[in-house]
């Protein structure tokens, strides 16, 4: 079976290490973290601990390194893993930068080694249901998705607040709901608009919001957030023909579709609270259908789903399917975000 | 009593006389439509129909013309009525341009007289329950205003349609979202960008998505559409120390404000259905009140409002309150969303 070796034993390699208990394709055998509390929550779960980072890369029985350190030393990281005949998953973002990414990329082509980036919401079910119901045509063409995810309690302390360590909202959270996004779309990013807010650390965006636009003209709004009270809709999505709303990741949600498009408009008036107005008159309840959505139990959504991704291109298997590739598209639409906030520009690429 | 004469007997004009019948300040004497049919409507409310808008220019009893026709002879009308020695309220938008606008203005100071624009929103209940809420400081700071109108039922065929008669949403119902917002903020707009979307019409915008940043920072998000079918709230406002949401028109809504925003973090995890979060975690319920808003009943909402600043100003007892220079602010934000999707740019602007 398949050994694998973690550096970095944080919270999120913790989750890894418990996912993988029961995995039948690999397992882990030791970790290494720079803080001794760490090493002994690891000793604690029975794992090996390793008195360096390069002891941990010396030891011939690891064939895979899980990088899932502060992000600022991915890249030094997978590249020195790699150099030592390790294939790699790394956490997210994959790096600080397209930069970094590309010394990570010509590495892996360098030592011949497998790597990939947990990117793992692309099997989130609330992701994978707004998908679904976009690619089954029930929206008609669609025209914006909007994608958030927003809590109140603030930033969690410690490095999420420190820029160089690779903090912030759109590093954590940014990252994954524009992988999906761009995952699902078949089509260039050309322009990216970005706003982001400093509420409570004055060095990283603890919220932000980003349009970016695709080449037909369909616009992505995301937004995160650490200081809404009250929520938005997981997901929101407007089509020709109808809307779709999901309200969180337990998926419930709905479908309302217009049935009489062309029906002809009556020269009728109503009068709200807020005055008169023909445009935002109601439909008649006989034209439109609601169609109530709820979590697909058919999709398994596991951490290792991605390892067996990894596994299965190790073994010569299946092809990679999160590839540093997708990782730098994604990339890039950050830094255009970045440089959207600096210049307060629109950005206009072809990702 | 004041006598006020109306070129232009669409919708909104009997709208106007239907709400002034009662109105003690002001009678309603006579119209003037292109359309027979209109006039015949007119006719059958009662009124005298003048045979040409030069017939009811010329009518020495008329003080006040409403403009009320198609957006595209706003200017030239009320040029014509001011030198004819009318004060004039305009439907909105004003005109089509800041040029167009610029025009009127130097007519109105040539032949000294008072020019109004039926900016009517400002005294909307919900907008005013917002504006009073976030004065009141119950949110901390506001950093985001976001404010929507949606309908499901396409653009009202008709002139709205066609682009050379200022058809279109930003000019429908964009103008009163904007100038409520500029009306509040005492401060410049920056920065517009600007998203339009061309769904059933290819002439004008049946939906856009308007972004506009204010100096002190504060982003406004501003959208109509007419092609939703799941809205969103009416109202949804950030602050520093709670969020507000609005419903409606009808004013239901609520606050939810933190009340301990200084307390520690706690390093827990979450695990939801699309896996483990540290950042949304949910606050426990005691460290947040939840104030329920609904219907402020001491405001009043009416078209009469509008007259009566017109009038004093017209007889000095106050000065005007929708003024020329306000809509010119509109009109240029306007103008900026306009020129943002053209050069799918964000265009920084001082207004």
């Amino acid at each position: 079976m398949l050994k694998l070796g973690i550096i970095g034993y944080g919270g999120i390699a913790a989750y890894h290490y418990k996912n993988l208990k029961k995995y039948k394709r690999l397992k882990v055998k030791g970790i290494y973290d720079l803080n001794p509390l760490r090493l002994e929550v690891g000793k604690k779960d029975g794992l090996i601990t390793y008195a360096s980072k390069e002891a941990l890369l010396a030891d011939p029985e690891i064939d895979i390194v899980l990088v899932a350190t502060t992000n600022e030393v991915h890249k030094e990281l997978s590249i020195e893993a790699m150099a030592a005949g390790k294939h790699v998953i790394c956490e997210k973002p994959v790096t600080m930068s397209s930069k970094e990414l590309e010394a990570v990329m010509e590495a892996a082509k360098k030592y011949n080694k497998v790597f990939t980036i947990n990117q793992n919401r692309r099997t989130n079910k609330d992701f994978v249901l707004m998908k679904r119901s976009v690619e089954a045509g029930l929206l008609g063409d669609v025209y914006v998705i909007e994608s958030r995810v927003e809590g109140s309690r603030g930033m969690p302390k410690g490095w999420r607040t420190i820029k160089a360590l690779g903090g912030g909202m759109m590093f954590d959270w940014g990252v994954h709901l524009i992988d999906q996004l761009m995952y699902m779309m078949d089509e260039p990013v050309v322009n990216v608009f970005c706003k982001m807010y400093n509420i409570e650390y004055p060095e990283v965006d603890d919220n932000f919001r980003l349009t970016m636009t695709f080449e037909s003209g369909l616009t992505a709004q995301v937004e995160v957030s650490t200081n809404n009270y009250i929520t938005h809709p997981r997901w929101y999505v407007l089509g020709t023909h109808g809307t779709l709303r999901i309200e969180d990741w337990d998926c419930d949600g709905k479908i309302v579709r217009c049935l009489d498009k062309e029906s002809v408009w009556e020269d009728e008036i109503v009068y709200t609270k807020a005055g008169p107005t023909k445009t935002m008159a109601p439909r008649r309840p006989e034209t439109i259908e609601t169609i109530i959505l709820s979590e697909p139990m058919d999709v398994e959504d596991s951490i290792t789903k991605v390892y067996d991704n990894l596994i299965d291109a190790i073994e010569g298997i299946k092809p990679l399917t999160i590839t540093a590739e997708q990782a730098m598209r994604v990339m890039r639409v950050m830094e255009a975000a970045f440089e959207s906030v600096e210049k307060q520009q629109a950005i206009q690429v072809k990702i």
